[in-house]
């Protein structure tokens, strides 16, 4: 058995500072830098990649919607072709700047909004997937397990990742709990890593009506932002590991 | 006797369309396409890069300032860290909207106030050589001829293209007439071929002052906006191609 | 019968030119002022404002949703509190630039997607009405002609101005025609006259199923971008005025 | 004896929180307000007026250069005309955030690169002090003492607050020693606020140098990001108080 364990960094702005980069890259073994449209910045990015070579995690890009001030998490209804664009752009960027510090792109996963309609929308979930592969056919895609962009991604003939939200509930359709209800999240790290291990071992996941959905992860999503955040982490890589599973970035 | 012409496309942004890029890309071997932040955006890149193939035209990019109502042309004084980042952000970015469509980058030519100031400054001309050279040291750096740019590129280990502009006159120290002068601007296309040839030929331009200054001559800047310009260009093209000077790509 | 013309103009920005402002303004009886966040840029709205002010047509705010790329006519999913803030912003801004030369705003019109989420959404259009009116209750809110934009002007205890548009059909349900169908638009300037000159005296239109439906025309929308746009306008015009009805700005 | 406490504040953006605005504001009785350019936004301009309303301390408007990830602190190389445009536009914004919670603005103090270029720059300073003048002749404007910009708002017919800096030492010709020398910060909120005292009563500052020069102190420059800036602030509120001198805004 073996996961991987992704989070999104490098979200930091200008004299901006959000998120606590340091303390969770050495938690993580994959981690999602944003491109500069939803949050990031050249010198932001360049930094983020540093910090991951520093500590041999492998790097994906976050491409996100250009919303600066909305933090690329407000819908907004793209063209195909924008995605597209957009998608490749923001690749290049963060691959340019991996370049410089001698480094290689591992994987893509979508931002925000953008991740959210892709797994929903199949056309715009195209267009990602088709981006990504005409970027470089050896990047990895991350999408929401089960998802309209994992699919997109398996059609492009890219490898994909399955990603999974280890403090988020889910649905008997697969679907996540909306953030709108108060089942929506998980706040016991036990409770959560136990799942995680579950959907590895059993390839199911125990739905908020009872019931078990199949479910695959390939990398579970986690969030450093915030002490407790940081020691859910700790505390699931360590449950995950003493059960035996393996923490490895799912492109190693 | 052979020399490149170039031109600045892909310079329109979301409803705005600035240029004439179609008409000026048959006359041109080079073009130095806008990467988003004084111009373009990412469905523009991706539109131009594609004019380019289709006409076999080599491709740079054309990195610019943060400042999209300023076009880029405003100086803004930035660190030498800033510049190196925001050169590798927006090389990377052409570079993968290049590969979806199976197309490499030629070279790298800062715009506008970048330009410039990379032209007198040489803490930030070796910035952006750098920065050129980490993300692919086969890219061709295009700075003004006899500049801090063009030198910081030699430094730095990449092949140089000296920069001449067809259409501007020079001073006794090599410089360019600044615009505000009367006799910065040359309108009669046969003596703007003349003083090319001149380059090429015996590698000097007569200044302002009446002296012949040394110059090297292996990229000549055109201009495309505006009918005016296109015929200026056509007869650049014409009287340089009737002198056997062959126009071909720097990279070629 | 009086009714008014406007027109969206000052879309420029920066470099960018769009529209022919200068030969659409002496058409017209009011403008929408582009303000920066879709369109626009403080320059560009100083330069709008003194056109109109030198033609005495009235002035109104256009504010748009923050994205310049998109000319804002892409749908995003905003709050109210950030519709609400984003408009009173807008007014304010251009506002400022009219006092400079001493001309007091109109109306205020919301642009593109935002002018067409609020025709649909309650919620929305009661945020941006009360914006306006929180900002200066003589402001007059200019809505499609019966959408929800309109009636939460009249909760706020606005003044409103149902809007119409000239070059568009009509359905039986009052609500305009998509852009998708081929019925959407028409072309011929005698007709449209005709439709506005019945909307006026009438108090209806004809549908696209050959229906009556009633609809309430105090301002006709036109477009002036294009020569073919600005011949529409002006043959509009010239059957309105000799059709007896007045040309007037409605805070007049 | 009186002055003035003014603090930059409202400096957050979309997700990203900069700044300790509730707990600063209680000690100062001046806010200047980002606008958007540099810093801000909408939600966050209502946000901190509505904080400013409730502390009952006085507004103003803090326009920055169109530079978000520089924060504004770069000096671009901008026009007369669009120093105008850009400084009238922005204090509309918040001239129109402040009116719906039905508040009038105070005054006007540029920010980080646009205050030092209009310090030093008469042409830049009479574009900012007309602008101001121009959107509302009842507006204070602040300016670093001696500087430039006081001249042009005393030329503009504007009232005009002259402003010290609580943290930074002085040179002998009444500029502020760059903070690249090691002398040019205080750290002693005691010695800082004996300083100011003796500005306020015998109108002179000690130099670097040992020499004492002229200087006027209508509003004293504190800021509160991080708790030490706050310990710093408390003190001097309360060392000028038990001196003696009134704590009020400039407009009262």
């Amino acid at each position: 058995m073996r996961v991987d364990l992704n989070c999104d960094l490098g979200e930091s702005f200008g004299v901006y500072t959000i998120g606590q980069d340091e303390a969770v890259i050495p938690l993580v073994t994959s981690v999602n830098i944003a491109c500069g449209f939803h949050a990031g910045d050249p010198q932001v990015m360049l930094k983020t990649v540093k910090l991951a070579k520093a500590h041999g995690t492998a790097i994906g890009a976050h491409p996100g919607l250009p919303d600066l001030v909305g933090f690329g998490r407000r819908d907004m209804r793209i063209t195909p072709e924008e995605a597209y664009a957009l998608t490749a752009y923001q690749i290049g960027a963060l691959a340019a700047i991996a370049a410089t510090v001698g480094v290689c792109l591992q994987h893509v996963k979508p931002h925000g909004a953008l991740y959210n309609m892709a797994a929903r929308d199949a056309v715009l979930a195209e267009a990602i997937a088709t981006a990504v592969r005409d970027v470089d056919r050896n990047l990895i895609l991350f999408g929401l397990a089960g998802s309209e962009l994992v699919k997109a991604g398996e059609r492009a003939g890219l490898r994909v990742a399955q990603e999974v939200f280890a403090d988020r509930t889910y649905q008997a359709d697969g679907t996540l709990t909306p953030r709108s209800r108060t089942d929506a999240m998980l706040h016991d790290a036990q409770e959560a890593a136990e799942r995680v291990i579950r959907m590895l071992r059993e390839g199911v996941v125990r739905a908020t009506d009872g019931t078990d959905v199949p479910i695959q992860a390939d990398t579970v999503c986690v969030h450093g932002d915030g002490p407790k955040a940081l020691a859910f982490v700790k505390e699931i890589r360590e449950r995950l590991q003493s059960s035996g599973v393996e923490l490895r970035a799912v492109g190693e």
